[in-house]
């Protein structure tokens, strides 16, 4: 269902074969022979192709459509047209993610050193690297092997990329230490000084930024996102934490892993994370906070203490999230008994 | 009035002429043959310029402007200073514009390909195009005629470009198909992935985006601003949209023509935006929204409902404007209250 | 303390001399002449290092330093552990920052032009700069002396930079007039058009933007911060001003000397700052404003009216923080109250 410009689909696949991978169950009476060849959208999906259900939002959508197979939670099953195969999941989202893959399996990139790359020669460059054209690779780095280097991208003395790295084009990585398999999207700065000056009577006095930045295996950094380096101490990301575009990462912030943070959102210097933390878009933290693992913090909240680990909080200033709910509540009476007030 | 170091200016042009193109009026004693050789600000113009009011802040800055003549409304025309000569209209921000371009008019790129640009050899492109140095076009790209390609910019593999776009210095574009007279800022970030994941035992799981980017005709994307593929269907940007800079746009976004969002702003993931939909500076949108026609989100509003056509709301969560403005009014009073209770 | 890998220390200094140059003071009875080869965090320094504290939420760590020496407000020296000697400070920051700074003093560039830059013939280039590969210089732009041009950055027609500035890789810059010794973040854009357009019956207008950005000495914007040039008047940044990563200022926005811009605020077109005022992260500005000297804007506040020279303001839409406090203490009272009534 991918438009063949830009995608190269495998397969096709029986239903069997998808289920096992998806880690889904066929119902009892349908015929696991049949084949599929591609995934696709409810509402674009033909006797081709497999979908998912993963949102009620879209259960209209689920009824009618054309899909040969899908994947759905049991208790929604008995929406399915005629003519679809469903596939019960606990998670149908991870189980499409699953049979995606397998469609659209990771292809290694090809190697290649593009003439117009300019590598130190003291740059220790693993096999099987692709380094396209434009890319800048200072002093002593090091590239690890089956990385990709995307154009024009800046990878700075010392810095040292584990093996399956893919860095975006036009980005630019200085004093960081990266792990395996991370994906630095298009145009993300990640090592440059953290905002630190004192005052002083003839204007800012310069903090020199002497930390790096530390980032585990399995992470993603999205579009245009910064990561300042560490001021003393370093700036760390853990192993398998997800950030979306636009995100801002001050000096000395330390996250565990499988932390999320979603777009636009920021966390000022010295705050430190457990794992898998949640922060929703444009959500803020002011410096030196302890956010504990597993709290959310949710969309444009303004978080300005320790948040608990477990704890939801929301609004600006950030509270519990109960109570911020109760907030709004009590606001929205309030307005209502205004507006009858009015009449 | 310009800095000629950066800017060239034509003409000049006579008063009748600039009333013509302006859609203005002269006014009835006016010599419409007195010569305008260059458009200024009501405090830096002198007897060569001409300049405009549309903000009643700079009421003051106009009855004084030295400008030979000026751009208003007519209700305002009555504090036109001595000695200038006023041109009367509905919109003379809209009038001004017109008029600006005509002493700045667009000027085509100079036809050139940059020796050290980088142009995969199945890319089709066009006739009279200008590709700086340090370009990459990918694999089956194509180019539109006359189309500008900024340094450093790279062009992934299948993106097309309609004529006449202008795509920015350093910028990167993906899995997009863009129509034209699109003009993309320096920095943008087009087609990366979508930011999906599924939870999985060992981790996330990533859900593969196989979806593209597709941008209409008169398109304007603001400098560092970021738009991701969709993950199944595409990400859509209408016609004649205005995008400002660090906007983000998530995966399956849609959004119609002639929309608007300001700096900072930030749609998430399959939000459908009707046409004419206004999003004014660091508003937010939580993902699978329904925004209508004409509505408008006010700054900083975070959207986690569906909007009707012709809404406008305000606050976050957001709310009718309307209840938005009594919120904070309510509050003021709470606070005078209690003000005075401290005494 | 510092990874060799990315850094370069130079001393020993004796204490003294480390005082003097911090303006700070030795305690009495301390030997002046102990050498001190290096500065490190509280929780990592041995008895080679000298460290600081600075926020009260570091006391424990500082009790428990086995640094050889610390920076220390007079009042907190008592907390010093056996072993430390203490340095008095009034701003410990400020003294760390001067003495880091000794340590690890700035090196100019080490002249070069990479044979991959593409420079216009027409371009002034002063002596002894750096200018790496993949830079783009266009027609009649100025460099100054001892300034370094970071990799695959873009500078337009007629750009003008002062001495020793130091430009990003991967920046833009086009339109602008800069001081001397600036720092240009990797990846900030700066000179492109500014959001102007005005509605017309077939679509918006776009409105010439014939300013440019005008930037004093000494100043700093982060990585992937945009700065619109003016539509007529210019966008000037003063003197001192220090700019945070992702931070959004509009056409013709005026700010004075000082001023601080945490990550991912911004200011809309037009609005007018004095000197010294901070604006927290995330915080907004709309456009038209007047902003005094030494005024505060909150984090995440939303600032849609004028700001008095020394006034704090806070919360969304910003009122004086004085009276945001109080609103918040109202909410989280009446929060109480109805968990009360709910039991």
């Amino acid at each position: 269902m991918s438009d063949p410009r830009f995608f190269s689909v495998v397969g096709p696949f029986t239903l069997s074969e998808l289920a096992a991978k998806g880690e889904a169950e066929l119902v009892a009476n349908a015929d696991g022979a049949v084949l599929v060849y591609d995934v696709a959208p409810l509402d674009q999906a033909t006797e081709r192709h497999i979908s998912f259900l993963d949102n009620r939002k879209y259960m209209d959508a689920f009824s009618v459509s054309k899909a040969r197979a899908a994947l759905v939670l049991p208790e929604l099953a008995h929406l399915a047209p005629d003519g679809m195969t469903v596939l019960l999941s606990k998670d149908p989202y991870r189980s499409y993610a699953l049979i995606a893959q397998m469609f659209y399996p990771r292809v290694a990139p090809e190697p290649w050193v593009a003439p117009t790359a300019c590598i130190d020669p003291s740059a220790k460059i693993a096999a099987d690297v692709r380094i396209e054209p434009g890319v800048v690779i200072r002093a002593n780095a090091e590239i690890g092997a089956r990385c990709l280097i995307g154009a024009n991208a800046v990878i700075g003395q010392g810095v040292s990329l584990g093996e399956d790295c893919i860095i975006g084009p036009n980005s630019s990585i200085a004093y960081a230490i990266i792990g395996k398999r991370v994906n630095i999207y298009p145009g993300v700065r990640i090592g440059q000084d953290g905002f630190g000056f004192a005052m002083g009577p003839k204007g800012y006095v310069k903090v020199p930024q002497l930390g790096r930045v530390v980032i585990g295996n399995d992470v993603e950094v999205g579009a245009n996102s910064t990561i300042d380096r560490g001021a003393g101490p370093d700036t760390v990301i853990g192993d398998g934490t997800m950030i979306d575009n636009l995100v801002q990462i001050g000096h000395n912030v330390r996250m565990g892993r499988g932390c999320v943070m979603v777009s636009q959102s920021g966390i000022s210097g010295s705050t430190h994370l457990g794992d898998y933390v949640v922060i929703a878009g444009q959500a803020g933290l002011t410096g030196h906070l302890k956010i504990g693992t597993g709290a959310k913090i949710g969309a444009q909240a303004g978080v300005m203490r320790d948040v608990e680990p477990g704890e939801t909080v929301g609004g600006s200033p950030a509270v519990a999230m109960k109570d911020w709910l109760r907030h709004t509540a009590i606001l929205q009476r309030m307005i209502k008994d205004k507006g009858r007030g009015d009449k």
